[in-house]
Formats: C-alpha cells, structure tokens, sequence
C-alpha cells in the first residue's frame, strides 16, 4: 500500500526494481517496492506500481533488497591498540590473575589510549568504521570510557566527531566516563564518580555529548554512583544509556527505566521485573551477542521475558577490544539467532527501528515518509538471509541523506 | 636465517618489506623477511638483509605479514537453494519433524541441486568462493554429496571444477556420494552404497575426483558400508576422507586411520584411542567449528587427547547449507580459538600447513623453497589479530603460483 504524501511525484531521486523491508510494520515486505527521495528524506515508499509519474533520477536495484540503513547502537571502536597479544596469552594458559600482573586488561586499553592522540586515534579507528560502513551501517554510536580522565575522554569524543566529518556516516557519541576505576583512584571510586559526574557540562558544552553512558556492576560503579552521573546528565537535558546486570543482578534494568534511560545494555542477569520496568519506560533493550560469545557466557539475556513484556530488542556488535573484538554487525544477527534464538523479525528490528529508538533517533530505522532517507541495498534472495549466513558481505550499496555513500 | 637454495639471485619477483609467517616451524616468523619466486614456485625465503642480489621485480608488502595462502580443506560450497527460510521457520517454533514433513533438511537441498544446471550450480557458487578468496584462501577443497545420483553428483564435481577455471584458486574435489541416503533408497540403504562405490570408477576416469569421503554416522552410512565405498576408492588409487564420529562415537576416527585416510572431519564425539590412531596414521583431524556453533554442539572435539597424541589438527569451514552456512575462514580461526580454546599458532596451522596435509597437497601451506609460491598477505599488527578479531577481513592481497590473484 503506498504511504507516501504527495500526489505527484516531486522527488529528487527514486529507487525501483528493489524488494523492500521497511521494518515499519514487522519486516514491511514490498515485494517490486520503489522509495523516493526529496531533500534527504523519504518521501515515498510503496509498490512499483503505485509509484507516482516523476521525471527523477531512477536507480534500478536490480532485484536486490532495501532496507534503511543499519544502525549499530552501542560500540567502543575509538581505542588505543587491541588485546590480541592478550587473547593468545589466555589461550596459551595464561590467568587472568598473570595477565592483570603484566599490565593486561582494560587497563592496559586506558594506556594505550591516553598515549594516543587524536590523529592516532581516528586512522586506528577508520579500518574498523569502514568495514561496518561496507555491511550497509549509517549510523553508529561511539563511546569514550578508556581515557577515564577529562582530557582522554574528551579526545575519545573528539575523535568520534571527526570519523563523522570522514565518512558518509552518522555518528553519535555517548561519554561513558564510568566505564571503570583508572588506577589512580583505586580505593577511592565515589570520588572518581564525582568526577566524571562532573565532566558532563563541560564536554557537553563543546558538543561532544549526545547522550551519557555508565558501567553499574560489581566491578565497576555501583547504582547509587550510577545514579549521581545520571543525575548530572539529566541536569544538562542528556539522554542516559546503561550498561545494565552483564555479569550479575544489581537492578540496573530498573534503574536505567527509572531514569527514562533510551537503552539498557547486555542484561544477561537482569530480571523480568526489570526488563518489565523497562518496556514500561520504552527504555530499549540492547543485546550484544558478541560479548556472550567472546566470554562464554553461558548466561543469555532472557528473550521470552522481554517478549512477554514488550520490551523493545536491539542488538549491537559493542566493538571493543576487550569483550567483543566484533567488526561486523550482520555476524551478530547470526549470533542473535543462533546464540539467543531470536527470530529472524526481531534480529532485523534489531540492527534498524529498534536500535535507532536505542540512540533515541525518532528519524531513522524505518522506510516510511519523513525519515531520513537512510538505505542498504542487499544482494540477498531474501530478507532472511541476512541473519542465516555466517561471514560474508552481501551488502551492495548505502545511501545516506539521500546521497550514494 | 635464509633457507634457500640459490647462491645469486634468479628470481622473477621478490617480495620485500613484510613480516612472514612461514607456518614452516610454528608460525615461522620473520620479522623485516622477504620472498622470492621462480617459476611459480618459492625459490628463497628470509630475512631481507640475508636475501641474494637480485633484479628481479620488487613488490613492497609495506610492513604487512605475508601468510602462506589459505586453505580451506572442507566445503560443500556448490549447491542449490539455501535454507534461509528453514532457519527462519525453526527459529519461529517449528519443530525438526514439521520442517521434514515440510520438506526441509538436507533432502530440500538434494532436491533443489538436483533441479540445478552446472552454470546454476557454478553461478550460485562464485560469490560464496570469492568471499574465501578475499580474506586469502588459495587452495579450496569442494565436495559433491548433495546430487545422489550419478549424473548429479557427476555435474557437482564438474562445477567444482569449472570454480577452479573461473578463479585463480585451486579446487580440490572429493566424491561424497555416501553423503546421505537419496529419498528413493529410503530402506535400501546397503543398495544405494554399493551404487556409489560403484560410482567412483567412472568419476575418476573423467578425472572429476581428487578423494572420496563418506558420511560414517547413525543418521547416514554404517562403518561397513563407508570400508565398501573406501575399498572402491582404493582400487582407483584415490585417498580418502571420512567425516566421522560428529554426533556418536561410531569409531570413524579409527576407520579413517586404519584406511590411511588423509583426515577424519568433525570428531566431536571420537574416542581418545581413535584420535591416536590418527596421530599414529599420519590423518589429518579436520576440525568445524562453524557447525559446533550454528548446531549448537555442546560437545567439542578432545583438542587435549589430539595434543597429547601429535595428531595435526586443520581447521575449515565447512561451509554448506544445512549445518554452517560459514562463509568465512577467518572466523572460523576466532571459533575454534574461542570455542575449542586452540592455541593462536594451532588455528594458523590448521588453515595453512595442516590443512595442506589434510588434502595430501606436499607442495603448499608454507613458505619454504620448492613449494608453490601461494601467498596471502594481511595488514594487522601481529599474527595473533588473525585469530582475535571477530569479523573483518584485514587481507590485502593474494598470490597464486607467483602471480597477483
Ligand atoms: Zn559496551
Ligand atoms: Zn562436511
């Protein structure tokens, strides 16, 4: 059924001979779909045949299929260095207990990143952009988190911004300061939280921040510390997010609802109050597959109680080097399905509508008129092959705005 | 230290500035080494500053490591159809026996090849190997197994071969005729057995195959009737392959040995005596971790019994439509690393040296003079980044008998 405005086509450029999943009702199936476009957004979707006379640019997409673009909502890919050398130590025999003595761990990504400058950090970072860019990704979120004092973290943020002015892409950074306790403030973490708590303005003042992010786990910060940074993102109009019972139940689902957060992240070990809680405050529910897979963890968050209360599900690769050393976003729709047993519908909303309500992105994740006009062009037979393949790129085109990215 | 042979120089091409893995002993690293060729073939390996005088064309590798091509030693990347949909029905609630009454499983794939022409066939496989061929692969082995019949089993090996015409790679093939009992030998399973043993004979004669395998398992062909099939293999002088003891200990690891097969595949549920047989033997254990995952095996293949009884492990990605539609060999480093905790110089053996070996290829899967000057070249870091990253193709260029492929 077309759902488009206007009655005759003014549109700058159309888009035919495509399948399409608009994702704004279930999948949306358009089989022989057109979109057309008017100023960077969407100002038509529907059947072929229903497509209104124009005189625009017509782009045949050769039977292929049309999605918006794929939005990867949680990722840490600004970082200094990687964690291979790590992983090969591990798989060699190595404790966790020895590798923390050599240096190793998080903190030795904190090193690494505040040794790096900016520049350093971008041309380090680009590869990884690139290759989520090459899956039909338009936006993608980035997190500071290992520079744990003002000027890092401000330069992690910096250097989120300037892969947005390199790339055809999205970008939306999320300071995430309460990632861990850096080193020279172990033994006195409220005060660090304080800290970063007070970060906020000022970052936020420079236009680095589009919404705050925090780590609340036994091993990081707890809730009542959580709910101080929150507290200072809420005074500064921020958006809040939050990686949520990863590895056990401190009520950080709740939390994150209490606090109208846009996501809770991983939840492994949250509860069906909390996930209820969550579907209440239309706080999303980002699951990250990778990190399940990475760590063995043998915990998966519980599907059945998110569908039972309506919780929204996104998923994200949470690009780190650390946890989930994952470059590709259409791997984890596989892992979604295959770890989680997610259905392929769900898996889809997931990296699109969901993920992009994840962000808090009203204008993006759907084909529908009035949305940015976001798209990925898959050489696909159907939709369901994008979560059935393991590896392998069958992305064959990305528009942004309107424009061939 | 320079292990070649020639005292001056007499190379076509040298390539310089690269850091190798030789895989010859270990990973073989040589930091700042160069490669020479002749003839299609390695004529020198070291570090450069030991490398002859030579005028012949340079090619700078700009400080990335330089892997012998890859080789993936088990794939059944040429068939009909896909199960995407299976996949997707499965994951909405249907059970194994609605998807079989539905017509699923394996049989909707032997239906589907067996309705496909060799130009299908090949056209379906191409994309499939040329994503293999962009992470590095060089040496491709292909099986039939999903025709049944002698004329489609004969049209899959022959577009095994046509891959092999169409891409600078080598393809290997090995008859899997004794695959799976075809719907029309339901109950006549000895009967359809000694068909494909009969089978190989003619096959071989059009020079279509290169081993046989069989499927030695309780759902497939019974101990005695794959020694029928491999007594047919012997008397054409064609070695063999067994995929064995996946889902029960049917002591297909042992056959495979006693046979001298070239490798026994999968070996989830192989005895500790049956991985020393192979050891003892000289067979390859070819080992999948995409079908641990995409099944959900939780029980993996003994690493610790094959260490402890030298037996060579490869790895592959079994690449197929049913039980692991892996399209990626460089994930499946990071599985079995992550999945069966292999070591970091184990997984780069087991898609180089080893699974040479697993294809009885003498001539390939390392850089040292005499064998085939087959490369792979990767941008990363350290080798270890091979293993680590999950997802992402880092390859920056292939060589094939001494030529940019
Ligand atoms: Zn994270
Ligand atoms: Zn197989």
């Amino acid at each position: 059924m077309p759902v488009g405005s206007p009655a005759v086509g003014d549109f700058d450029r159309v888009w035919v001979n495509a399948n399409l999943c608009t994702m704004a009702d279930g999948l949306g199936v358009v089989r022989d779909g057109a979109v057309a476009s008017k100023g960077g957004r969407i100002a038509w979707v529907g059947p072929r045949e229903a497509l209104p006379d124009t005189d625009a640019a017509m782009t045949d997409c050769d039977g292929a299929w049309l999605f918006p673009g794929l939005v990867d909502c949680h990722t840490h890919l600004v970082f200094g260095g990687n964690r291979a050398g790590e992983f090969q130590r591990r798989l060699a025999g190595a404790t966790y207990e020895e590798i923390a003595r050599e240096g190793g761990g998080i903190l030795s990504t904190v090193r690494a990143t505040r040794a790096a400058d900016e520049e350093t950090l971008v041309a380090a970072a680009l590869p990884r952009l690139d290759g989520l860019l090459a899956e039909g990704v338009t936006t993608v979120e980035v997190k500071s988190g290992y520079g744990l004092e003002f000027e890092a973290e401000r330069r992690m943020l910096r250097a989120a911004r300037a892969l947005g002015r390199a790339r055809k892409v999205s970008v939306t950074t999320s300071f995430l300061g309460a990632h861990a306790v850096p080193p020279e403030y172990k033994g006195r973490q409220g005060e660090y939280a304080a800290l970063v708590a007070g970060m906020i303005a000022p970052l936020a003042a420079e236009g680095l921040v589009d919404a705050v992010d925090a780590f609340c786990e036994r091993i990081a910060f707890t809730p009542e510390e959580t709910e101080a940074v929150f507290a200072a993102a809420r005074a500064q109009g921020l958006p809040v997010k939050l990686h949520a019972d990863q590895l056990s139940d401190l009520g950080g689902a709740a939390l994150a609802a209490r606090f109208g957060a846009l996501s809770a992240d991983h939840l492994e070990h949250a509860s069906a109050e909390g996930l209820a809680a969550m579907a209440a405050a239309g706080t999303v529910a980002v699951l990250l597959p990778g990190a399940t897979y990475f760590i063995r963890e043998e915990r998966h968050p519980d599907i059945a109680a998110m569908r039972a209360a309506g919780t929204r599900m996104a998923i994200a690769t949470d690009m780190n080097p650390g946890s989930s050393p994952a470059r590709s976003l259409l791997l984890m729709l596989n892992m979604a399905c295959t770890l989680y047993r997610m259905t392929v519908e769900e898996a889809l909303l997931g990296v699109t509508r969901h993920s992009a309500a994840a962000l808090g992105m009203a204008d993006r994740g759907a084909l529908a008129p009035g949305l940015r006009c976001d798209l990925a062009l898959f050489r696909v037979g159907a939709p369901e092959e994008l979560c059935y393949w393991i590896g392998g790129n069958p992305c064959a085109g990305r528009v942004v705005a309107g424009e061939d990215a």
